[in-house]
Formats: C-alpha cells, structure tokens, sequence
C-alpha cells in the first residue's frame, strides 16, 4: 500500500484542533473526508497521522502527516484533487510526496519548527484577529532574549509544561529560541522562532507567556532560569492564548519533499 | 466646534465598502456609531468625511477622516473611547489628532498611497483569504515593472478607469508604482505599492490587473502603454478583485498626525 506524505497549511481558528474527536471540528477529519472522497480505504475509515497535534486555535504552515493510499498517486495530481475537496475549508494541502512504508509523520520526525506571533500596540488589531496574541505596552525584545537564553539546551521542563501533558518525561532539548522584532503601522510586532526534536504539551505557549513578562519588566531575565530550576507548574508565568501559533515545519533525516520538485 | 483628523484601519470584508449605504454595512457608518456614543451631534445625524472612499471589500491600515466634536478631547482618550464603542467590528482608530477648522481629509489630501497584494501559487491560500488575490502561475517581476513605467506621470486614464467613475477628469498624475516580490511557502507574493495625488474608481485594480496579464506572459509590456494611449476602457485588462487592495495612507501638506507624539 503506497504511502504519501502530505505537508498540510491551516487556519486553526474553526478548528477544535487537528486532533478528530467526537462532535467537534478537526483539522485531521477535514483531511480524511478529503481523502475518502478519493480512496476506498477513507471512506471505510482509514485514519493519517501528523507531527504536530496542535490544539484549538493553533495554526499551521507546514504540518506534516502521513496517509496510506490504495493506489499509486501523480503526486501533484493528488495534491490537487486533495484541495478540491478541501473546499471551503482553510486547510491547504501544500505538497505530496512518496514514502517509504517505515515512514511515519510523528515517529520519524526529529525536528519541530514553531512561530509565535505577538503584537503589542494600544488600538485593536483589525487585519490580525485570530492570527496573533496582542498586549497594548511595547516590549523590550533584548530582555526577552536574554530570558529566553537560559532555556535553551537540555532541561527538565516540567515548569513550561501543562498539568494534562501526556509526555513520559519533561526532559527535553530545546535548541533555538530567536525573536525577531517587527517595526507595524503604531506598533511592534515580536515573532519568535522555537525549534525542538519534540515539543511538551502548552511548553512554546507556557515560555512565550513567561516571555512576555520578561519582556514587559515584569519579570528580571534570570527570574526565568529560577523558574525553570523550580521544575514547578506553578512557578510559570501566564500561558499566552492558542491563536498566535504556528507550527511551521517538520524536519526528518531525509526530507520527504526534497525529492518532488 | 473642534475639528479631529482620525487615522483608521479595517478589515474592508465586512463592509460594502467606506461610504454609508441604506441597509448595507459601512465603515463609514461603523465609525458614526461609535462617534454617537460620544458626541451628541453624532447622535443627532453629524457625519465624517474620508479620504479614500473604498469600495466594497478593500481594506485600509491609514484611512484618515475628519470629524467635528462639540467639545474638547484629550486625543488618546478619544481613540481609546472610539475603540471601546466599535468593537466587536474589525475597525479600529490608530490615532486622533486635532485640526484647523478649514482641514478636510478628503480635499486638503495631497497624495494617497495603496498597496495591492497579488500572492501566486497553486494551493488555496488558508492564511490570507479575502486579503489577498490569488493566481494560480508564477509572475515575472521585471516585465510587469517594465509595463507598469508606461503608466507613470500624467496621462489620461480613461483605459484604466471605471465606466461609472463620477471624476470630472480621467487626467491624472500617478507618481509612483514600485513592485516587491517576496518569497513564501510554496509561492510568490507580489506587493504593487501606488501613489497619486488621487485616483479614478477602480484605477488601481484596473492596472495591477492589467499587469498581472504582462506577469503572466499574455500580455507585453509595451500593450499597457499602447492600452493607455488608447484612452478606451475595452482596452484595459481584467480588473483584479477588490480584497487585495488596501489604502495604507494619506498625504496633507502638513501631516496632522505628526505634532501629536
């Protein structure tokens, strides 16, 4: 049975995340109605598996996840026909490419790319509702660099983790954390870049908002290195809201999309 | 009675456009309402001038429009205020500043400055729907600038003007049309940013569409000077749709906004 990957863009905001459940929007169901619109084995209720199990309101430019068809696909071909059926909603299938029958979206992945958005500036934002998390008082991004320094290697991040996440262990490598400062029209916007081999439940949201009141002087810098060495919920800062995120890449050993172009 | 020059930003897909309409939702409308929760004149039918009155669908981040108050407002407390009262609607005032008696935001303007976004790539777009036009094919940069320096300086613009335009003159002197490419996931976005005195109805999106033909390879460069010199609308390319467009900004001889920082 051929095995596709498929690199999947979204608007998180009418979904109840990608995850299917009962009753409620998904961005994974809205894929398998998709694909059971061309292949038998979704009709009788095929599942796909994704990198990245974002929840409600968290959006997507590069979601990876994995489907096994009955038959063999023009890549391209499959792409759009996959977009046909999408139609109306905000999901996107970017590209489509073979796979070996070992691959697996989740399992193989050993790399996660996350952005957040965030824009401080006092008047309501009109054109970024839904996309970005906004606060009204401008930011010292110098501060919330050198906050989010002490985060990055090996840690155990039980602090920057939700009390529900599933994860065996909160030991895990964060390897980047880079903030970008944006000049906007009566504003600033800060986008910060996190890259992991795997992410805790709620951790890009629970340090960005830690982030936030380091950057506001709420928080000194190294109040975030006590707060990670607590390995303490409590000691968190606020966990900022769902919908400035985006989960924007996947990396495996060998990229499945390198080899289609 | 004091006059306040208001800088205003929207969504335009809401709305059937700036100006108020019977039975149809206007930004224009949208901001009185606001205004009469503050101002008695307002309530009793005052209403506000713009600058740009942009069709049904455009967007703006630097709308101006003046208003007359009948009393004194200190400028953050009025935009604060005037926020407050318009959500939920994606309207929002950047700034208010005070202004002589014989300043009027769409007469005393000098120049208006609109942006237009054209993304190309063959996935349905998911992020920006309704804020930007989508083409399937790649563009080339180079020959829709080539096509578009025909178009600078004064000309008459009857080719890229509408058939129902109320302006007395299709002359008009267009100063500038610079184009940005931009790599994105899986495409190309092409950012046509315009400046003029004023413009016809529809002239933006009557030339940007018309460049996209010279893009795309239908049309060449030298057609657009042809077509102009023509001063025949049936000579004008396909008008592009109107959520691309977004009015970015506003000129005066002396930017009322300036003093108020």
């Amino acid at each position: 049975m051929p095995r596709y990957a498929l690199k999947i863009e979204y608007d998180g905001r009418p979904f109840a995340g990608w995850q299917a459940q009962a009753d409620q929007p998904s961005v994974q169901e809205t894929v398998e109605t998709a694909l059971a619109k061309l292949d038998p084995g979704f009709a009788d209720g095929a599942r796909i598996a994704a990198a990245g199990r974002t929840d409600a309101g968290v959006h997507a430019t590069g979601q990876v996840a994995h489907a096994d068809l009955l038959r063999d696909w023009d890549t391209f071909r499959l792409a759009e026909a996959l977009n046909f059926h999408l139609k109306p909603a905000p999901v996107a299938v970017l590209e489509a490419a073979p796979v070996e029958e070992d691959f697996h979206a989740r399992f193989s992945a050993t790399e996660r790319l996350y952005m957040f958005r965030l824009v401080a500036r006092r008047a309501p934002l009109t054109h970024g509702r839904g996309r970005v998390w906004q606060v009204l008082n401008p930011l010292n991004a110098e501060l919330m660099r050198e906050g989010a320094a002490h985060l990055i290697g090996q840690h155990d991040f039980t602090t920057f983790r939700s009390s529900i996440c599933q994860a065996k262990s909160p030991l895990k490598s964060l390897d980047e954390i880079r903030i970008e400062e944006i000049e906007i029209p009566h504003g600033r916007e800060y986008r910060f870049f996190l890259r992991a081999r795997s992410f805790l439940h709620n951790q890009v949201r629970s340090i960005v908002g830690t982030l936030e009141r380091v950057g506001a002087g709420s928080w000194s810098p190294d109040r975030v290195a006590t707060s990670l060495a607590a390995r303490d919920r409590a000691e968190c800062g606020p966990v900022c809201p769902p919908h400035g995120l985006y989960l924007t890449g996947v990396g495996y050993p060998r990229d499945p999309f390198a080899q289609t172009d």
